[in-house]
């Protein structure tokens, strides 16, 4: 049996013992079977042996034996990672960063403790997934939506707090939260907001509390396990409508976000919209080059051809499908009005999307995109194709045209660069997964090949690089590039990270929870890294 | 002259000495006169010894003054009470919440950073007023709004860590704001968020960063010293318009809430919307009779006697006013939409408010309530009558009519408990300065008269109590009664306040910054206290 770093076998043994005393015995798991489940299915490290594999793991069912579970590793200084449902496959899984920690799975603490349809927010346990949570809605008829991310096997307070993002209005997942429970390190039990009042009325109803709002301190890190959070929920709209905008020009893609960017600042748009090409698609998947390439290789076409080509085949050089959601004479007005906007643009064209009325029959829903309505689903992984996983390159850049380009132009120059070949570049298309900004969502394949891996691992950390050096950052990342991406966020000498490490060593003085998240890690292990 | 708390006379001498070489002397206020324009103009301990006076003030005109002033602090544990502009009259104005701190006054620092149209954002430095950033915009002719709480005189940045509100989409002050730069008690400068990037493109773009999202942290706190903070502001939208929704029974109130609740979780009505009583307002006015003592006094009428005034009058017993804005046809559509919902109360009458097209004209600016427009003013002190001052008691309860009714019985009760004169207890009216939830503004009466403020702060101290049993807490206090509000907020016995501490104690080791403020004291005080 593999050991947590820094504990001897005579201690753990001890503290297994004791963990099954507070879980129950069949909810300690140590046999490699079941270790293995907790390794990361699309790791870039497979066969090698930085790959992270757990030393056991622990399932309590309940707040009170998370309790039991946090103290006794803190008597014994063993490492706990915390998961929920532990699905997040691309940016690590139910995996920790570092070898031999525990794992701490919570998906047993699967309850909706409740669901309040008048005022729209619900509050759940982490175990529960988003398929769990609208069933739960379903089965009781409520009129709410949530917002699913793809996929929907993931756990809403897994996924908030690792700040993921949805399609519909809200589709920011940490920002539609309100009020937790958080047990700290010491085993005491925090209530946020108005949570901390004994007999809260508006926990779920009033974010900040009184005094610091310190939510977000939980997000993306290691100072405590959440145990309960609330959430916004979307009323049941009246309709919905899309509409598609395309443009032939290579410059109209300047008009295109800025448009956007108004609507969408001023709540006209609502839900996430991609920015995609469906000429450059098409050119890439008949050339077989990939799409960094297709723009900046000495034989990419010059934006001239582009258009020309573009114009014989009517294939619109960009678009942009807007969502809309609302009583159905006010959608309609916004979809005009969206029109009336992007009219500035000579040459633009207009298709009318979905126009529909909630709620949807079942033959409905099998016909529309579901996560555009908060249905949960798996469909994303038919989309995958062939490979053998992924990771996500995921950094945020300006909502403008010219970032748009600059990006395009930045990746393009550095996977020339490192020699990548032209077919295995990927496109950056824009997703306004959060408002205001763009995410360009850049796809790494993982293979079961330690070369093939290890170039990804150096082409990845390479991107980041770049990235950075252009004032753009990622907003999430896989465990295994944890360390590299917080290193990039060094303003004033890495100030934020020092300070981050200074409530670390506070609220976690033994540095048990989730050791390296979001390159985190407590004194001891900070000092042996350096 | 005055000393700070656990400062003797030569070193603060020396402070003194060192800060006017940091800052200029000309900025280093210890004369009695310039002193005291920092003490609350409208304190609930006029003529007590409680009223806090500062030992003197120092203004830094840039960050790395700031820098300079804090270290000094550090070195002779100097606690520094730190204000923007520290017009926030009604909740303690410029006053440390202990005497003798120094005021560390940013009011110097006023320079609007940048104010994006395109994205829709300001950067902007604490002594940056509403309306300085206002007026920048204006002479830009940016087409942009701010919002603007009652009254404008103050800081975006102190009001938004206030967590204080305003009027239009963009009313939730502290959601509004994006990126943040902090000067901690060691003098170093943190930029969080995307502005932890170097080269950041994206600070006022995106929220979160990467790791922990600590912005919350540094509202209602004393955890650092914000310098710069970032806000989101709302695209000049094309047109406006409101309408108001009567109704004639008492029960009414709930579906009117209700409905409310779902057009406002819907973001179809999108500004703060107050459900008043102009019945009720008539009565009161006519009879001498404060609101609470109106509704729960043996003598008040009742609800029958209420609505048949109400017929014989032709007054609502309840309305409210909802704000639409964006495109003409969409805000037609959108209260189109409000008054179909409406529908289903019985005899509910609507009247249509005022259609707007923007920009306004000069003229028209002078006609509308600038507030819905985001358009700073002080007409809120012609509003006041003719008091010596106010403070505020401001809890949140849930956004429905039940929990309305209940909050004006209790109130109506505890005022009745306590004796007080019917003609002296407030109404209940509820708005929604917050998504979600309502806040009950109740303005106290601060008098140059010891026994009315002695009175009305015993009053005070007990509706927070009687509040807090019923779940209510409120959302920001003067700083008089900090330690009363956080008292209550005591889930676990007190475990958030005392995860607060911990962070303090570890971000703050000397406790300088503004000890107290909501409740957080530095160790060596909270062990004098206990």
């Amino acid at each position: 049996m593999r050991l947590p770093p820094g504990v001897n076998a005579k201690d753990f043994s001890d503290a297994l013992k004791q963990f099954s005393e507070a879980v129950g015995k069949d909810w300690v798991f140590t046999s490699d079977e079941d270790v293995n489940l907790y390794r990361d299915a699309y790791s870039p490290f497979w066969h090698e042996d930085e790959d992270p594999v757990p030393s056991a793991a622990v399932a309590p069912i309940n707040v009170e034996q998370v309790q039991q579970v946090v103290r006794i590793a803190n008597t014994f200084k063993i490492p706990i990672w915390t998961i929920s449902t532990g699905k997040n496959l691309g940016y690590g899984g139910a995996a920790p960063r570092l070898s031999g920690c525990m794992v701490l799975d919570l998906k047993r603490m699967d309850k909706v403790l409740e669901v309040n349809e008048k005022n729209a927010y619900a509050l759940v346990e982490p175990g529960v997934s988003y398929f769990d949570l609208y069933r739960y809605i379903q089965d009781k008829g409520l009129k709410v939506w949530i917002d699913t991310p793809d996929p929907g096997w993931g756990s809403p307070i897994g996924n908030s707090l690792d700040r993921g993002g949805g399609y519909t209005p809200f589709r920011d997942h940490f920002d539609a939260h309100c009020g937790m429970e958080v047990v700290l390190a010491n085993g005491e039990i925090v209530r946020t907001g108005m949570g901390a009042l004994p007999t809260a009325k508006t926990w779920q109803q009033y974010r900040y509390g009184f005094g610091p709002y310190i939510d977000g301190m939980f997000s993306q890190s290691n100072f405590g396990v959440v145990t309960k959070m609330g959430f916004w929920l979307l009323p049941q709209p009246e309709g919905y409508r899309s509409g598609t905008v395309s443009v032939a020009k290579h410059d109209d893609l300047v008009p295109l976000v800025d448009t956007l960017s108004y609507l969408m600042n001023s709540s006209i748009v609502q839900g996430t919209t991609t920015v995609g090409s469906p000429l450059l698609m098409s050119i890439a998947r008949s050339s077989g080059m990939g799409g960094a390439a297709l723009l900046t290789t000495p034989k990419s076409p010059s934006i001239a051809d582009l258009e020309k080509i573009g114009q014989e085949k009517n294939l619109p050089y960009w678009n942009c499908e807007l969502h809309f959601y609302g009583p159905s004479k006010v959608v309609d007005a916004q979809w005009e009005y969206a029109k009336e906007k992007y009219s500035v643009i000579p040459g633009v064209t207009f298709q009318d999307g979905q126009s529909l009325r909630f709620p949807l029959s079942a033959d409905q829903i099998e016909h529309v995109p579901k996560r555009q309505f908060g249905i949960p689903n798996l469909t994303v992984f038919g989309m995958m194709g062939r490979t053998e996983g992924h990771m996500w390159f995921s950094p945020i850049i300006p909502m403008s045209g010219e970032a748009v380009f600059e990006a395009q132009r930045v990746f393009g120059q550095a996977y020339a660069d490192m020699g990548v070949p032209p077919a295995e570049t990927t496109f950056v298309f824009p997703s306004s997964f959060f408002p205001r900004s763009f995410v360009v969502l850049c796809g790494f394949p993982i293979a079961h090949d330690v070369e093939k891996n290890r170039k990804n691992r150096q082409i990845f950390k390479r991107l980041v690089e770049v990235a950075a050096q252009h004032g753009w950052g990622e907003y999430r990342t896989h465990t295994a590039f944890m360390d590299t991406v917080a290193n990039v966020y060094s303003y004033n000498d890495h100030a934020l990270l020092h300070f981050h490490e200074t409530v670390k060593d506070a609220v976690d003085p033994n540095g048990i929870l989730s050791p390296g998240r979001c390159g985190i890690w407590p004194k001891h292990m900070r000092k042996a890294k350096a």
